[in-house]
């Protein structure tokens, strides 16, 4: 980025400020500006997908020093949604994003062609959003329990040619929210109702499938798994959805007086969360022009 | 990143808990995971110097909007600075980084293997850890300017074989700080005292050399440009510096009843900046081993 | 390749030969084995159309040297035919090639996993067998004229994530082949019948359009472009068709004494050439099996 | 390459034949180049070496084929150094090679901006050379054995940033002919002179070191194998000399009547083959151009 805060620049418009500087010292520009050249290319496949997933780094340890609530803790799990919430609002052509624990993958559109497709830029701007974001939204959430330090988040980037792809990714992502949530559902309840050492939990749960856990879940707890909240067992998605905003506004008619105040219905774009099964065909036929090839 | 407050993975170790969790929906997860072959190898070419360098995103706007002073903010070029060592205490292997307005370089070791050299962690941890820090520290430089929103950065990364093409690059981003400050100068004090519009500031620059801005500052102005701050001409270095530090610590030595107080001294790297010209040949011999081979 | 000539390794298995052959010098091979990591993986995104295309190097001054006829040499392309042959029955997964002048494009299935799907693999084995295989078959074709030299091709490798962007890349070739034909046709006709000069043939054809060229060629030439050989116009397909191989076969059936002849029927794929229109659906309609996914 | 046989487009410029050619066609053109941008960018990374190495393909069955003599055939090391010549002479900016057995590596200055740096074209050009090469010079050294097919080979690009890694890389490719030749030479000794069968031989040598294959060699065979031919111990190496070439001219000088012979020498770069130890120091202080950076 130029201009910045060097404000000459930018006022003029960083490109004036940038021609007129490389004119200046045509020696030294000259001599060490072939380094550029070493910059490579990472334009992605045009017609894929693009996904951009990132994860909290050493976030097990960054939930225990800020006390989070086990197995789920809401506001760590707002947080994150109000993050990606922002990301997909700051940056351009996200169609879906989908989120559990603590990380969130965003797809973009198959024809996007933002930042000319390249890699290093969907990363980057994905992950620095949701990071900056992360800090600046906490006190929304976290109101009594202070910040200790920044968090870090890695990132990756990957394409998917088909939309049976896509889809495939993102419900390998829900199906690996589903399995976790479980088990951490019936792990905590043996440590923190019955009175199990982590060690012994886990050695409890050794082997058993889907269908032990539900019922340890419902013999010992009077839990039914099933009723648990729908954001722990499914994740968060992000869409957008256009909503109608009602504004009130005054103006004068022509040949009146007075001033008179009107209804102004403007509809908008906003991105809204659900907790829903992103795995069976309901959700893609209930929401078709996510997934559109011109969308 | 896997364990994250879903704490009953995270203690009773992550790898565990995923691999348990493997055998419980077998059908669901074999016939969804086939979608991690689609991510590919980012390694970089072992034995090269990486190179990551962030900018900020539409920092213009985010300047103006935050009343950054011109043409140089102190407060800012000290936050970046701040972030920019948070990023070096937390991240392995940066062996030097290079600031200057809103862009910062890190330069991993050549031999680093931090991550297997993957390109995508190297950038979005950096990335990530610089946009979290900038908002965590944002109140200790910015002390009565509220953040209004969470900035967003970009990042890429260049590979550079040789040492010289390193020197190289890190030459061009001075020599670019330079010519960008130099012409700021000017046309600040030619927008701020003079009172000339920033078109006809724009304009009064126009073709003129170096020689023809410092005779400017001089003569308008009674500025000698080499008497600026070094900050502001160099931009910063932040390199490891290895510091004593002394501590008192109670000890009971044997047949001795009391505890005594005695003095350990303790060496600690830490990161320093400097504003320093790190163009010619003076500061890398005083510093060699910043870019030792078997640094 | 190992194992190789130094038939020893070949005969009792490359693998053995080799895997001994480490535990001999230990010293030397791992102080020097570091040098394969530097190699990248250059693995194609699953699930994309793979195309190799090859083009003749120099081949203008090739063509010249060895005499071909103008505009179209049906040796030259019925070799060219011939090595793309070899290509498509010596390497694996290739589904559908199309040719015209000194270039041929080659398309793997989406699904193909020959050599794990590295762009190299794909890229040198089809330029080699095609290389050797022109010169192999050189005197099938060049009866009376020698070879004088060894000719070298280029290759480069595109993936296509759908079938209609595969689609478009063939149509792409065809017409491309269509407009340098109908060009090439005119040009030479002007050269060789009215003697105009290579310059004056272009001036005159200089801004024409299709139909321009097609009247000149009916009303100077008395030829009908269209009837022109479907080679010239359309280029050369190369698809696999079953065909029904009888062959003879002596058996001695139970219970007799003499051998009997009976014919025994065998189904073999086998590479067809075809000069048809491939931009239009018929072809694919036609061939549905080419492009199906699971092919 | 574009023109080729065509010989119209050819003869008044590719270029123009193709501009034109453009503008005839705007729909059909339009439609579909966007394929194009499906093609990626694949430049080498500058101020690396780039090596490519190409191995023949399944030339085990090759070489039983061509009953190639064991564990060395003159003939087949022969041709493949010619090939390998052709490649340096045809091919720009080969600073050196190395072979052995049925695999070559071609060496590119570290500099080299040949077609761009891409690397599908290095790979490509050098092994369709070489195999076309390896077709048409094949009868030179294969007088009464007819080439029974065309053979192909693979290719791969390694880049490397430093000279020491290049040479280590050299010196890799040298240790291995060493270990495969010495275990070739006594495993065909113990098969063709003892009459072991491959099967028992393998196991004679299961697990020997060098100096007991040497001792075997000696006492049992009376052979010396520092004795063995160099080419066998030690591979190939072409490197660049320069040779003076002394012709003779007829001119007619000025003020004479007749015309005179005169000797005219002529300062020539040739590819000359080498059989010696590149893992020493010695080659490299003896041939320092080879490899200086500005080479």
């Amino acid at each position: 980025m130029r201009g910045c805060w060097r404000a000459a620049a930018a006022a003029v418009g960083a490109g004036g400020g940038r021609a007129a500087g490389r004119g200046r010292f045509p020696m030294a520009k000259s001599k060490f500006e072939y380094v550029r050249d070493f910059e490579a290319d990472d334009t992605c496949l045009p017609n894929c997908w693009i996904v951009v997933r990132l994860d909290g780094r050493n976030f097990h340890r960054f939930a225990e020093q800020h006390e989070f609530k086990k197995p789920n803790d809401d506001r760590a799990l707002h947080l994150m949604t109000r993050c990606a919430q922002t990301v997909m609002q700051e940056l351009e052509d996200i169609a879906i994003a989908y989120g559990q624990s603590d990380e969130y993958s965003f797809v973009f559109k198959r024809k996007s062609k933002w930042f000319k497709r390249r890699a290093s830029k969907f990363m980057t701007h994905v992950v620095s959003q949701f990071a900056s974001s992360y800090v600046f939204y906490w006190k929304d959430y976290f109101k009594d329990q202070q910040l200790l330090y920044p968090p870090g988040f890695d990132g990756r980037i990957v394409l998917y040619p088909s939309t049976q792809n896509l889809k495939d990714y993102l419900s390998w992502r829900q199906a690996d929210c589903h399995i976790n949530n479980l088990y951490n559902t019936v792990f905590w309840m043996l440590v923190q109702r019955s009175g199990l050492t982590p060690v012994q939990a886990q050695d409890r749960l050794q082997g058993t499938l889907a269908g032990d856990k539900n019922e340890i879940l419902f013999s010992e707890f009077n839990i039914n798994y099933n009723n648990e909240p729908l954001m722990y067992r499914k994740g968060t998605v992000l869409i957008w959805q256009k909503v109608n905003e009602v504004t009130t506004k005054k103006i004068k008619l022509p040949k009146e007086t007075e001033e008179q105040e009107i209804e102004v219905t403007r509809t908008r774009a906003k991105v809204v969360p659900l907790h829903c099964d992103i795995i069976g065909d309901q959700f893609w036929e209930e929401y078709p022009e996510i997934l559109a090839e011109d969308s």
